[in-house]
């Protein structure tokens, strides 16, 4: 195991451990921090991060993560999908090949860690096997894939989709904002869509897949931990919703004979909060927007999103009743109409127990004898591809709890300790590897 | 008077009253149809109709305008602030005008009528006036205001507001959804901002303005009859509003750290419309957008506005002030920032005695002795030129009270007595004129 050891110990906020080898540990990590950096300035928009699915920001994303993928060793390709994909080959060829990655599609106004410092850290794990000159007896493959978040198309996951194989044609006809289909998109890119099911893995070419991933949540950070394990990843269901009232002078139409859609509407996302409290799920209502959006115009109608997630399934369905139960009230109470298409659903998945001990294993070998482990209320791609193959998660510590904002931040230290760690289970997974 | 006893009886549902005259009434009205119509396909979305202030849209209406002007036998010009305007002389040349108009912009998603009918019935007034070969004592002029809905820039009644010289500087710095500013749209019609103070009407050029326009409400439709006298137009603020939080991840934040701006918005669009109700004014959030507006991102920050309105200013001042304590309280309780800009105020206006015994002769002309008046809770273009000039309206019945809506809709038969009605208070104004 090279370098693992030398790290500090995990949380002590030190940037600079001793160096013991001629590459400290440090420097690996300052490059992942300066990487995400130069990520960061790939965006649709100048005064934030924005970065889309097939956007031309993802095909100069893929271009610089191509080339850091070969600086590290890996041959490299783009597959049917927009993936950008590396290997490097195990004890002999044509292995089956352990998986390592993350997401560079972004939210809009996004922070500069949540996927791509998973990439990156990929990427430098690989490097360190290639350099160590140890051979592990399956290939390793990084993947940056093309759209976890769903910011473009309203559906999350595309990337991994395609990769597990789960893909169905229908999502072709997603549009964007602009009205551009997926399909469209995907030939803009330089992508035939005709040539997607080639992106799709066959379990047998398969070891695993593992993640790091900021937490994205307070609970490392109140724990004073710079990493944990996944146990699980909550399933989640989206919807894209819609009220109808009737739209109308903002002057003229007293009250009586107003169906305002989004008085209606903003009823419902009060209920939202107030049932996800009471059935301890998390639910989200993220998009809302008024049409015709005249200020002197009653909205006609709203178009909003629903995010509903909880750690038992079961809790989440209950509580999306309860949601379509007080949509129902809201409309018959005030002449309007609602409609609801779900537009994602994940069960939840739980980390296979192997390869969450390789990463317990890993995080034990940068100095926490006991590390922690707890389940994922945010989506990842994790959960498109346990369809294919096992999978684990490493989580590492984000100031705050903020994600999916500028904010966003982690340390450089943790950084450093969870790249050792993140290598360190890679070894550990070959360890116990039976082929 | 011409043509004015030749109409129906008011309400009668006939488009088609015998023809007396070589000309009937209803090809008059039929063709003001057919120009509402025509109008209407001048809009910048195939879909819908929206009409924009200095658009090229509105360049198309203006020139269409003029050309129908020109028909009536009046001299055009576009003024300074893009105002499409026409003038026939009276008696002798010079003579102070009585202005006739209304505002061929819309909001977005717009009714063919709210505006253009009025533009047009006044265009068919003069042309009628200007057949019967009878100078009136004074000239008399039809104006197509530019901008009466405020919906481009945000803020209201830019076209009469330049006319009436009540025109702040500081206007043209205001921007659209694209960031061009109102000096810019100014300069990219072919209008010099710098000459926008020679739109400006002199008290002493006028002898008062006349619109006719559809009511915007159901009373008329309720109460059985064509056409009313307004009696004054509600003051009305309008008002930009912010409410800001924290953007973060939608499963990896918990409910108790979480800072979610639309979920406070919500609450207050729910509490406007119970204090409007409380304190019997109309109070109305037309616009509203959460962002950033990922699916999975918790809204950091919601663009709103406000619209109140009361017959009495100080109804919906202490309405005003209950709606921003309850803004208060919300971001109190929930750890959010609200900040408010007024981008419109209007004091009630009251329409001139006189010009409304006018309107209310141009009435009982039709054959309805007993001519109804009531207040206008809609502003108008009437509000700006109070400031140069006396003012009164006429009210025209549209099905359902809808308005700013494509269901908006008028009858005929009532575009006929409308007509005759009209013509006929330009008359009776001109009985009553001592210059």
């Amino acid at each position: 195991m090279t370098g693992a050891v030398d790290a500090g110990a995990p949380g002590d906020g030190s940037a600079e451990p001793e160096p013991v080898e001629a590459e400290p540990v440090s420097r690996d990590a300052a490059l992942i921090m300066e990487r995400c950096d130069e990520l960061a300035t790939l965006s649709s928009n100048p005064e934030h991060l924005e970065r889309l699915h097939l956007s031309r920001e993802h095909a100069a994303a893929n271009a610089l993560v191509g080339e850091w993928m070969r600086q590290a060793g890996l041959s490299t390709w783009q597959d049917a999908a927009g993936n950008q994909c590396a290997r490097l080959e195990g004890s002999s060829p044509d292995l089956p090949a352990l998986l390592l990655g993350s997401h560079i599609d972004t939210v809009p106004d996004a922070g500069r860690y949540d996927g791509m410092l998973g990439v990156l850290l990929a990427i430098a794990v690989a490097g360190r096997i290639h350099s160590s000159g140890r051979a592990l007896p399956f290939a390793l493959e990084v993947v940056a894939f093309s759209d976890e978040e769903g910011t473009r198309f309203g559906t999350a996951l595309l990337g991994s989709r395609a990769l597990a194989g789960a893909w169905d044609d229908a999502l072709f006809e997603l549009t964007d904002a602009d009205g551009i289909t997926l399909f469209e998109a995907m030939q803009d890119f330089g992508l035939d869509p005709a040539r997607l099911p080639g992106a799709a893995r066959r379990r047998e070419s398969l070891v695993g897949y593992l993640e790091a991933h900021i937490e994205q949540g307070p609970i490392l950070e109140d724990l004073g931990k710079s990493l944990a394990a996944v146990t699980s990843i909550a399933g989640a269901r989206r919807f894209s919703l819609t009220m109808t009232g009737k739209a109308g002078h903002a002057g003229g139409t007293p009250f009586e004979k107003r169906r305002d859609a989004l008085v209606g509407a903003s009823e419902l996302v009060v209920a939202v909060e107030a049932l996800s409290r009471e059935y301890g799920t998390i639910g989200t209502v993220g998009r809302l927007q008024a049409f015709p959006g005249g200020v002197n115009v009653i909205p006609g109608r709203v178009d909003f999103s629903l995010d509903l997630r909880a750690e038992h399934d079961a809790d989440r369905d209950t509580c999306l009743r309860r949601i379509r139960e007080t949509a129902e009230d809201i409309c018959a109470r005030r002449g309007l109409s609602f409609e609801s298409t779900e537009i994602y659903t994940a069960p939840a998945v739980r980390c296979d127990p192997g390869l969450r001990a390789a990463i317990e294993s890993g995080i034990r070998s940068t100095g926490d004898a006991a590390p922690v482990a707890f389940h994922s209320r945010a989506g990842h791609d994790g959960v498109a591809i346990s369809s294919v193959t096992d999978f684990a998660m490493l989580f590492i510590r984000c100031a705050g709890g903020i994600s999916h904002h500028p904010d966003e931040s982690v340390i450089e230290a943790d950084v450093a300790v969870a790249l050792d760690a993140f290598e360190a289970a890679v070894w550990a997974v070959a360890a116990g590897y039976t082929g």
